[in-house]
């Protein structure tokens, strides 16, 4: 294994066990809601938001116990993200990392309301952190409310991609799309652990810098998997984003050119990372296999 | 005017207020969201939730200024819970609060997202209301995070009454049911008044319990105008619930016996209102105002 194959195991276990805590048991009644969430946030997911938490949390010094519960905060919202962009009224998808989505295995209105509850759960989890000050927890509040919420935040992004749907796109539009839908929680997950670490201001802007390029390169990637391969590998149904008439990097720039343009992409957030005066071999490794996922 | 009207027109008239400043303008991009959300916080909704907040503040000595933001966040939770609820998977309702519902006016997949960002801005209203403390805006997102959630919040309280439907339902399933679906939040939304009001824990017992008694007042007499208005009166359809077969106090007892509970439940109420050393007109006014909707 190497180092980073080894820090995403460890971190993936470390914040599957805090998920395991804040979310209730399949047991608990009501149990078909629980067992719902369950399925969902344990299904193999790659936890790429508490990861970059981690990495940047680590890189200004944070102690692991402090960033684990914002971790799990994350992941829980970008899963209710998943499952309410899975229904029939959304993306109408069968298939998430290779099993039956949320509704098909528990029916619309208990994905729903499993989707609404992780939201309900993540707020939860921060506020009731005790290992950060009252201060900390208001701006992790904040900046997670703000990242996944609207004009600028994640449900803001989806709602332009719904309304971009069927029409032409401007490569500028495309941008605040993939910003908002993907690259708004990815970068304030990392900007989450700069936090909870105790970053400066101006530390704290060069993670956001980063963190955006890195959400990007992440959704672009995404968009060029779709075209690229085939719904057994990808562990969802590929190539719905043409057929959807979706706005994506490769339908406008098509494949080769896009591939040009994460390249450039994963330059500049290199060069970005250069202006932390830290130990920043962890997120550069993270930044690097996000890309490596196109090769 | 009553002294009680009045004070709905002005909480009505503060909290509306305060709302339209925490949601984004319809115009800001983007709009169809922005525009759905408004659609359905501004639809003449009773603002009981505010109301209540405001009572058990006001009787604990807060300043109205204090109390505006975690009202309005109380309101916008209920809006997400009734724009969800009314989803063709859910409730599948054409009609709210006389006007169409959110899906019907604006689409399915805009309906979910303007409910999911709802829960978001009611959350990021309380982490960032500067007129608390810090301790005292935790403990808020706590109680709402509870009230709203699982395993004894709203949405659990949801999902037990979609897991009922069809099913022959004990009385003590439907009062739990009740108890979260709706009794939860209102409850909820007395007890914040009176955190933010510095009320003692013995004091916030009584209001807990008070706020719990009302709470399923309100579920009662619901269900009970389901069975005895016309939709026009209403303002949403009429007869749904025997419809959809669902667990109600009158679907057991019967309308009469209902009333008859419903007359013991504000019996009970009064005396526990009667625990309070304060002056509590307002609170009692609000109760009978609950109960004066079934005669």
């Amino acid at each position: 294994m190497t180092a980073l194959e080894e820090f995403f195991t460890k971190i993936r276990n470390d914040v599957d066990k805090v998920l395991d805590e804040l979310i209730p048991s399949a047991a608990a009644a009501p149990e078909r809601l629980h067992q719902a969430i369950r399925w969902s946030v344990f299904s193999g997911g790659k936890r790429i938001r508490p990861a970059l938490l981690f990495a940047a949390g680590r890189t200004f010094g944070a102690a692991n116990g402090d960033l684990l519960r914002s971790a799990a905060a994350f992941e829980m919202i970008h899963t209710y993200s998943l499952i309410h962009d899975d229904l029939p009224a959304m993306d109408n998808d069968d298939l998430r990392r290779g099993k039956a989505t949320c509704h098909r295995q528990f029916g619309e209105a208990t994905a729903i309301l499993a989707g609404d509850v992780l939201q309900t759960l993540a707020f939860k989890a921060i506020a009731e952190d005790r290992s950060l000050s009252a201060e900390v927890r208001l701006k992790l509040l904040s900046l997670l409310a703000d990242a996944s919420g609207t004009p600028f935040g994640m449900v803001a992004g989806q709602q332009l991609d719904l309304d971009a749907e069927g029409k032409a796109t401007l490569m500028t539009d495309i941008k605040r799309i993939h910003r908002q839908k993907t690259g708004s929680l990815i970068s304030a997950a990392a900007m989450a652990g700069a936090i909870i670490a105790g970053a400066t201001n101006s530390e704290l802007e060069v993670v956001e810098r980063y963190a955006a390029q890195i959400g990007l390169l992440f959704q672009i990637t995404d968009d060029l998997l779709d075209v690229t391969q085939l719904t057994t590998t990808l562990g969802k149904t590929a190539g719905k984003d043409a057929a959807a008439n979706k706005a994506t990097y490769p339908g406008i720039y098509g494949v080769e050119k896009t591939r040009v343009e994460a390249n450039a992409i994963r330059k500049d957030a290199l060069e970005t990372l250069g202006l932390i005066l830290k130990d920043t071999a962890l997120l550069r490794d993270i930044g690097d296999m996000i890309f490596k996922r196109i090769r």
